[in-house]
């Protein structure tokens, strides 16, 4: 049978959610979990990868298990298991052909910022620091150009990958201001490697003035990640939900 | 002269606000910066200690000093040399007789939980977690007997101190609830040793039905503390602003 499970983790710990040799992941401490509770390795597959320091409120992943289990119980267990910084918010049973990544409608993704030109040690490990002045309403403006179907290539990292697919739509970029926070929010259908740190990065060296407003259509036109601004520091990301055909995270 | 600095620190890492022999506080990591900055020793004054572990937004604490450096850039170097999860908000010249301490006329503190089944990865830091069932409108209701004149003598933990004056005057006590978010927002014109704390347990273990609905008034007639709920984590207290007559933090 097979489930998803909606997972929160705080990623300062981690070295990103997928699995590798040398550092702890994610992925690992939910597998190892898993094999704690069904004495057998269970492989989970997320909606996608976050990289290192990333952090997530509704990531999602599925894994095949033959369990007398309620969801529930199983969710309870597991939680048990883990540590504090990664817990599971919900696991359901889904349908045998049901796949976290390739079923994904879309996702969304939130950076929080705050202006002040002091550090905020309450705000340290899940926001960034904008030191001002900055032009907030040229950031709300040029976040707009972003929305719609583009090619994406100037707003990613290439990992040494083979040349990909790099258009993506983007439902919606809005940016909100509570006090002294910025607080960026993003649905797509898809994100490329770094994509949503680039695009913040961008967005603020254009309100700081270090990049012409119009840097965004070069970027659009070029595809020359060097046009743009910085890829933003990984504690003030989050994955927010993931959105499937049967559930929203 | 005299200055008041607004202090903003992260308490996770510290035994409190004031200086011990044994373990680092806020208070010695200040002193340690004005030392560095002047090369001799200042003392600081802060408005009232906060425990182990409890936050602070808006601390306040005054000290002298002469010098002809500007309170902005006295603020710009001792945050330099100040570690990230303490910094200085800002800095002030006050009145040579200005006291920290003695001056204060009320302060604001705020308690910050969620109600969940699961622990949040990404509030694990700055909130405690209330398992459900709870009755946040019973908690409302007997918010509002702490408000008004008390003696708060069954709300605190006396640290074998001489009997001390216990009573306190609370502005206002406001439970403001966002989503899963609690927050306990409290105002008064003084605090006992772990008065927020073992207020806000108290009102959680009435909204779980642990303790009748008349627990508040029962303790301030009796004053005993074993009547009330537990004493709260600190990591969900955050000493939100101090008020003077001069200025409010």
């Amino acid at each position: 049978m097979r489930y998803a499970m909606i997972v929160e983790y705080d990623g300062a710990n981690y070295s990103g959610w997928q699995r590798q040799k040398k550092f702890s992941s994610v992925q690992e401490e939910i597998e190892n979990a898993l094999e704690r509770l069904f004495n057998k390795q269970i492989i989970i597959t997320g909606s996608g990868r976050t990289d290192k320091g990333v952090h997530a409120e509704g990531q999602v992943a599925h894994f095949d298990v033959e369990t007398d289990l309620t969801p529930f119980k199983m969710k309870g267990s597991l939680n048990y298991f883990l540590p504090d910084d990664i817990q599971i918010i919900e696991i359901k049973k889904v349908s045998d052909d049901f796949h976290a990544q390739y079923d994904a409608i879309s996702k969304v993704y939130e950076y929080r910022a705050f202006v002040s030109r002091i550090k905020r040690p309450l705000k340290r490990k899940y926001y960034i620091q904008i030191v001002p002045p900055i032009d907030i309403n040229l950031i709300k403006e040029c976040a707009k150009k972003i929305e719609g179907e583009h090619d994406f290539a100037a707003f990613s990292v290439f990992n040494n990958q083979e040349k990909q697919n790099t258009i993506r739509t983007v439902h919606r970029l809005d940016v909100l201001v509570d006090g002294e926070e910025v607080i960026f929010q993003i649905e797509g259908n898809g994100f490329l490697y770094k994509m949503v740190r680039s695009i913040v990065g961008t967005l603020i060296w254009i309100g700081k003035g270090k990049l012409p407003a119009d840097t965004i259509e070069k970027m659009f036109e070029t595809g020359l990640r060097e046009l743009g601004g910085k890829t933003m520091l990984p504690n003030g990301l989050i994955l927010k939900s993931v959105e499937y055909k049967e559930f929203r995270s």
